[in-house]
């Protein structure tokens, strides 16, 4: 029996976790919980899995929850203090983060330091303190299995090979909504456009990211991490149907490649179950229905997202953090309706422009920057904001 | 370093194989060669590779190899006993199997006792034998790895998992010439047309192998003896551009591919550097130029040698030795003009329905249904044959 926690259990990859539980309750049990804001939801997820702890965001949430009668399950805080409560407590095994912030990864360190598996759906994470918490993970001995379909999909095509066997990685990138659009097309597309992703349903947030393409960028230098390979080894090709996951070319040219159906439950219980594979009630990939599968170059000049994010990679040290915190403060003014589209990546490269690197060794340092390129990012934000 | 003997080493597989060892002379040595009738190009070989045994397929072709002033090289013997001579040498870590016929069974099978890694290349000796050659493989403790470009990729896509975590094998398959032709259209197809192979350049009756999709049928066969799986475990898609080389569904829904370009240098090297890879001159797979990759069901009315093949599979026991020896019967007899392409596979059927199926433990009994099937065939085929 494995037992779980999960950070982020009321959001979209927290809920197909415990429907991955529901799938195999004779090895999976679900021992701790965290939310953000949604008591409702977590009071009947309490219901349902009987967790030993729990946290929420917030006091006022956890006040809710409350109030809505849950007994029999230990309170571990809220906030920072909270996750790593449910993240370290002594009967957990694994531990999968789908939580965003700083605040997750405060937990992941301490459950590596608790020698949890970690089973990683947050980016930010590597993207932040990948050296940090790779470093870490080694000390430790821990696993950092990864949820995120691309990075699962290359482990699976790595497993039982040595890392010096890669040639490259290929991530494949679905395109996003305005796959095919000219830079100039984009000038004009609203928040609304952006969120009808055409292959995988997810929050608000990563879809703006697929459809700027920085999603693929924060997985490139998720990669980098995850498999010690150099940015110029990691290859990003478009490929709409995204029926091909990700692929891992060898030293000796051959390829391998993981499918599958565009269903989240298939890396969550992949990371469960690891190193076995376990029967799931996930359909057949249904390829001749697929028909065809499709192969393209990114449009580096209409999404510009992807090459800041290869620069801040190459130019490792403080830059990705400025490259994740300018881009959560664009993508949110994106969504108020405050900025343009083009605009997203204008106030990334103008935060970059403005930043001095620095070595990235504690999480202090990582919370200065991040610190630091939020406020810049505003400002610049603030200088492209739309007339309404 | 390891020590390579050839079985076949002026055919196609041959060759390229010879050039694996080019790339890898620091790593690759050839030790034993055995050839048809091209004593020419054998003398050649020898005189570059400094083989310690070699052979060939009659004494008639070791005169001419003689008269042509090799030195310093033992002839272990014509036809049979040469094979095995070359394939149990001493000296000999790794056979490669790429000649065809029962005497390549035989010199396999020897090899197995000798403990020698097993690279097979020759489809026909798992088709016709493949329970008494895995079972001697598994006594001895021998692998066996498959060099056809389909098992080779279900090999890599395995590798590090467990049989019992496949749910099926995707086969794919070009479609060969014909793809798309109705089976009225191929009424009057010439043996020229079927050698037009669109993406493999291989021997002649493999190619014609491809026209039908026997070949795909015989595959269907060697992965059911390779991999342990049933033949409701194998599943055949056509996809012409032969960039996806095989597919592994897991259990848990997974697809495993394996990609890359058509080029037979792969899996060789793939099957001699195992269980590691090596650094290959092969050009890097180029999706973006591939651009797409379809995938359609076979035409079983238009192809009906598919459908032959698991039958003869799912009856196991002496059948799948009848369906190749009438197959390569009536092959020979279309390359000769003398029968036409529907006649290949009609020929093959009926000597199907004539042959009473018996229990295939030993060489003999394999021999005995191999010889009955080929007489049964030639009669079959006489029946059909073109007025010209």
């Amino acid at each position: 029996m494995k037992r779980i926690a999960i950070l982020g259990s009321t959001g979209s990859i927290g809920t197909s976790a415990l429907s991955v539980v529901d799938a195999h309750a004779d090895r999976l049990a679900v021992v701790g919980l965290s939310a953000g804001e949604n008591a409702e939801r977590l009071a009947e997820q309490i219901a349902r899995y009987r967790p030993r702890t729990v946290s929420m965001a917030s006091g006022t949430a956890i006040d809710r929850l409350r109030q809505s009668g849950v007994s029999d399950v230990a309170v571990g805080g809220s906030g920072r203090e909270g996750l790593i409560a449910v993240a370290t407590a002594p009967d957990v095994d694994i531990v999968l983060c789908a939580s965003s912030g700083t605040e997750a990864l405060e937990a992941v360190l301490a459950a590596i330091e608790h020698r949890k598996t970690i089973a990683l759906a947050n980016k930010e994470v590597l993207v932040m303190a990948g050296g940090i918490v790779m470093d870490a993970a080694r000390r430790h001995g821990v696993a950092i299995l990864p949820v995120d379909s691309e990075h699962n999909a290359i482990h699976q095509c790595l497993h039982g090979r040595d890392a010096g066997e890669i040639r490259r990685l290929i991530l494949t990138a679905s395109g996003g909504p305005f796959r095919g659009r000219s830079a100039s097309d984009l000038q004009s597309v609203t928040a609304d456009e952006a969120l009808q992703h055409p292959t995988w349903r997810m929050g608000r947030k990563i879809t703006v990211d697929s459809a700027t393409l920085m999603n693929k960028g924060l997985e490139v230098i998720e990669a980098h991490w995850l498999f010690g390979v150099r940015a110029d080894q990691i290859d990003v090709v478009v490929h709409p149907q995204s029926v091909v996951h990700s692929m891992v070319e060898f030293v000796d040219g051959s390829v391998i490649a993981q499918l599958g159906v565009t269903d989240m439950r298939l890396p969550i219980q992949y990371a469960f179950s690891y190193p076995e594979r376990w029967a799931a009630p996930l359909p057949s990939l249904d390829l001749v229905r697929a028909g065809r599968l499709d192969f393209d170059v990114p449009d580096a000049e209409a999404f510009p997202c992807l090459r800041l994010a290869y620069r801040a990679l190459e130019a490792e040290r403080s830059l990705p953090v400025v490259l994740n915190a300018a881009n959560e403060v664009a993508v949110a003014k994106f969504l108020e309706g405050r900025i343009g589209f083009p605009a997203i990546a204008h106030v990334i490269e103008r935060t970059m422009a403005a930043h001095r690197p620095v070595e990235v060794t504690a999480l202090s340092s990582v919370r200065n920057v991040d610190s630091w390129a939020r406020e810049h990012a505003r400002e610049a934000a603030r200088e492209v904001e739309l007339k309404v």
